[in-house]
């Protein structure tokens, strides 16, 4: 499937770089944007022994994090340039363990609003160079104007 | 409102300290266990810097991850001795910027079944004292034996 | 618990019972409110065969029905008069069969924001007097001014 | 895309649409099957004044029904012949008001498991020949043996 969606503002793919590069706890678990489109971001997070939970596969918290930040930046490419954008609520199934050398969260919107967005992220497990579904998010994201963010 | 879970393994305090001490990611963002009981658990997560996502707030992802462990925790307490507990999917509201000193995660079981538990988690901000409602996430959780998992 | 919210609009009971009145769909279920105050709106749903799913249990989507009202409605008892709400978005965990003789969905406000606010809503089968949780809602509910829509 | 699900059972079809038809609260909101494959079920719902909400859209309740029955039915398909399909939750995003002749809810698997199915199900709205996304549904089913259910 070929995006749909136009861009308002030509400089997004730019605004999305910045604004990542801000997100700290993303750089803490390694995490880095692997693609940008308009109305699709993808995060990669290659796997970390300090990462993973009590059976050894990666913490569902941390995948629910990456998927968030691409469903947020998916939403973020259709935003005008002085917006700043928000996680109004996400909900996130875990269908595999998290096992695998890598893991990408493919962010994409699905019905971008004036207010609301709503998007949704696949996360794979890469393992041996193939791509396995090992979560699945659906997310409503929010442009939020005036009010001292950015970003 | 008291708890009104009767745990079937009186050793379960000591069996979810252990399994969320074998998290490492918790361990790397370093949240701690700070109340274990029937059916509850609360996680707490001290600010640090490098936890904060653009506009310098705690990540919404890092909330997420103390919110399904308390919420996986609170109902690993009702679980066997044998048993292990995986998330199967959770649903998070942000309703506020996660500013604070700490976060504290406040699991709480709903209902517990024999296959799947569904568990709630408010998420509070601590400052000067006074905590803030943050968050709330609304989880399901899954009882699985014999697959050679353990916690 | 008792209710910490103050509706800024007096009228509100009023202005929940006539929308909730306008929702041809309540009444051809035949659900009903059966309580409402600052931040609380209870719907009571009979149980009726046309209403079931094919185990004979009140289907699932009835449930969410009622649950998605009660939460809307509790919403709206704290927006101003001249507002509409609209459902964002609502989550729904089922935890028993929908078997009983009556179901009450209690929605309850857990954070007003200007533009959005975050809902829970129990649903309980009553039979024989006694009350069983079978179902659990979390949901986000928009306050929409200026747009043509009242209720 | 095309369905990339074996169905185990090869009358999963007539086993669809019986169970549906056992639905009392499908047929007294008038929806019905309009299509049935293996992981995949779409369900049609011809508007009707008496389910609609206070604004005269048809009820956010009755699009999250016909996409529950939908994104179960599908999942049902891949089900052994002597299962049942419980919904265990679901969660369901509204995106634009439900305005139409008819809405049509497409439910697909995005995984099966042996005991939990997750799937999708968008819901578009037909008005003179052409649909729009107005819903999307995320959900998790249950695959259940031996307890005395069926269909």
């Amino acid at each position: 499937m070929t995006s749909t969606f136009q861009a308002r503002d030509p400089g997004f793919e730019a605004r999305v770089r910045a604004s990542f590069a801000a997100q700290a706890a993303m750089r803490t678990i390694g995490a880095e944007v692997e693609h940008v489109a308009a109305g699709e971001v993808d995060v990669r997070l290659p796997f970390r022994d300090d990462l993973t939970q009590q059976h050894g596969f990666v913490h569902a918290g941390m995948i629910g994090a990456i998927a968030d930040s691409a469903a947020g930046y998916a939403a973020y490419t259709l935003m005008p340039a002085d917006a700043a954008v928000l996680s109004v609520e996400y909900k996130l199934n875990l269908m595999a363990p998290a096992a695998g050398e890598a893991f990408v969260a493919r962010g994409r919107v699905k019905k971008a609003g004036r207010t609301l967005t709503v998007c949704t992220a696949d996360v794979f497990a890469v393992r041996d160079g193939e791509e396995r579904l090992v979560a699945t998010m659906l997310a409503t994201m929010m442009t939020v104007m005036d009010r001292g963010l950015s970003g």
